[in-house]
């Protein structure tokens, strides 16, 4: 029998436990042995909880007691996780965690102690939520090169951006249904401005590439700027606006790792992740493109990560060695200015059509139901983010308003 | 370093053997030790390969090397790759393979003789080529009880069907090109009639539910009878065909398994998976619909399926004791006439309309352009397919000739 703790008792703690007591059976035919949660830490009591006997207040009851081996910190935040993370590796036991904050801030840091203790740092519940995305990338694609990682990241977003496409509504109602929902915060900000997003992919370039990277270096763009006539103009560009996470390996041995809103094709995969699902396209030399789908966040999806990897630290002897990176300097993302990118393009002013000719050279006139006094939309070729920057400064100072710019991506 | 052997030299044999040569380095990296292929088993010499110098003609070279940790059986077919997996993992020698008439047929056998020797019998590349999917099912999803799994696990099938549907091309079209680009083979009626998929299916439904599911247990129907007018009823019903396997565990405690064209809607994240790409979606109580998607067959996609399983081999500390399931009598599938079922009918005779709601109770007509005579074509409520067969029965009887009858599934 393998008993566990499980630090934080909200929705995915709670998950946590009343899964691993619901499929006991087959938890215990997959990891060769029973499954216990011994302690739930939280500051706050559960009277009414069935698990209430279980509540402890004190990390250090965890941490001295030697049946623990090992712990599921699904607490969030930096502080206390990072700290007890630390102590709980330093003591022997493996912990597994949904933090990817922690994960995107510590990971190098983390893996690296676990490595030294002979114990395990899992984390696959920290990106996709229910979606198998970390095993099968340092796993499965094992034999690859991965040259690109795209992925939509974030179901809040998802949410939002499909409410606008599929039934015309505005960014901040779409915003207000989906805080009704529980879908996102009262305060959103971590959702909408991309860095939940960024945290993602930083864990997933982090493992695709084997350095850290930390979200501090990534280029980070929100949704809050889309608006409805983005997506009608992204629909005459056959597509629809996504916020993407992506990472690549540049020429020059940096990577490109950028948060943005895109114009992708209704020929992609990615295109008919809708609501609150993710999806993440790995492109890789020897399987090519293969792409992972399911719902992103939520009580038993994300539980349901966490307790696989349970599993693993309870069938492993030792570190999974497979499964790390090593720390780096603030050197390795490139600047972003470098990355190639084409853009749509929405603005207002009289010779629109002409300015955007002589500022972005060749272009494709996009249209919208309608009549829009002077606005002109267009998408360009791909440049890079300099040339398109220095291209929009221009146009402002011809005197043509840009109202949107937005990436156009090919996956 | 350790040394593996790869048993058959054809597309996927060259695969493995350039992978390991190209990805020398990450894979070193993933498996902890450089991996070095010592044999090539194949009956013909390759004089002008840069590996001619390590093709050999007799495999008891490679089952009496004890160098030899690992093999790689890519020849396909029962034998002599049975009696050969046999005396290797007899010999305390790992197998990985990407046969799946082998595992579908004696899998269970095959698991149970690697955990009695303390090894390993993996076969990631049997099921959708480099996607992974055997992995992420036993480890990923361990906590999940497995509710239903349904696939599109056949690339040919899917190439001819998305010819169909995009470009009007007939089924024998359609054929004739995919045999021309090398997606279809000579014969292809291991493709057209199912018996692909069926293998398939058969190998997630053994691993998701424990016991061995036998390809003869399972009624498995191909797409040769699929033709352009049900591809455009399809359409008017808000679908495309698709040729699906699928499995799900029966209240009784058997399991529902088969293989049968079928609508799925255009809301399904099955119906853009098309060409030669396959997509697998799996149904779990915690995670909800999770759905992989990538190449399902082709040289390097097969080739990373099966180096990723003969890295798992190298760090393997004895056999990996979630991915087993035992033997079976044939009495595992139930009777696939108690599986319940909606199809879509198109048929020809006076009264068609009537006769179908006789026949079949509440129907909804669909349409399609032009003039049919007294064609007519309608989507049924969820009955068994008892009751199907017994409706279709009726109309015949009742002077109406049944063209065409697909099944609708809501996945």
């Amino acid at each position: 029998m393998k008993k566990i703790a499980v630090m934080g008792f909200g929705v995915v703690g709670s998950g946590v436990v009343e899964l691993c007591d619901k499929n006991k059976e087959s938890i215990c035919g997959r990891a060769g042995d029973e499954i216990v949660v011994k302690y739930i830490l939280d500051l706050r009591d559960f009277p009414d909880s069935p698990y209430a006997d279980r509540v402890i207040h004190d990390f250090d009851t965890i941490l001295k007691d030697p049946e623990v081996e090992i712990v599921a910190e699904v607490m969030g935040g930096l502080e206390p996780a990072f700290s007890y993370s630390k102590a709980l590796l330093c003591a022997g036991k493996s912990v597994v965690t949904s933090n990817k904050e922690l994960v995107a801030q510590k990971g190098a840091e983390l893996l690296a102690l676990a490595h030294e203790h002979g114990v395990n740092y899992l984390f696959e519940a920290s990106v996709g939520g229910g979606i198998p995305i970390i095993r099968p990338l340092h796993m499965c694609l094992a034999a690859n090169q991965i040259d690109e990682i795209a992925g939509i990241l974030n179901g809040t977003t998802n949410f939002i951006l499909t409410k606008m496409i599929r039934e015309s509504m505005s960014f901040s109602d779409a915003l207000a249904l989906a805080q009704k929902l529980g879908y996102a915060e009262k305060d959103p900000t971590a959702d909408v401005e991309g860095q939940d997003a960024c945290r993602k992919i930083c864990i997933l370039a982090s493992l695709a590439y084997g350095k850290h990277v930390y979200p501090q270096e990534v280029h980070t763009e929100g949704i809050t700027k889309v608006t409805l006539e983005d997506v009608q103009y992204a629909e005459d560009w056959g597509g629809v606006i996504k916020l993407i996470g992506r990472a690549k390996r540049l020429e020059s041995g940096k990577l490109m790792v950028m948060v943005s809103p895109a114009l992708i094709s209704h020929e992609s995969q990615l295109s008919t992740v809708d609501d609150v699902f993710n999806g993440i396209l790995v492109r890789a030399d020897a399987t090519g493109d293969v792409v992972f789908y399911g719902k992103g966040a939520g009580k038993l999806p994300t539980a349901s990560a966490v307790m696989g990897d349970i599993i693993d630290c309870a069938k492993a002897q030792g570190t999974i060695e497979s499964l790390r990176w090593t720390d780096s300097q603030a050197d390795t993302v490139g600047n972003y200015e470098d990355y190639p990118a084409g853009v749509y393009v929405r603005c207002r002013g009289v010779h629109a059509k002409e300015t955007a000719v002589s500022c972005f050279g060749n272009i494709r006139t996009l249209h919208r139901g309608g009549e829009h006094d002077d606005e002109f939309a267009f998408v360009t070729e791909e440049m890079t983010e300099r040339r398109i920057a220095a291209a929009r400064r221009q146009m402002q100072s011809d005197g043509v308003e840009v109202l949107s710019c937005i990436r156009t991506l090919d996956y």
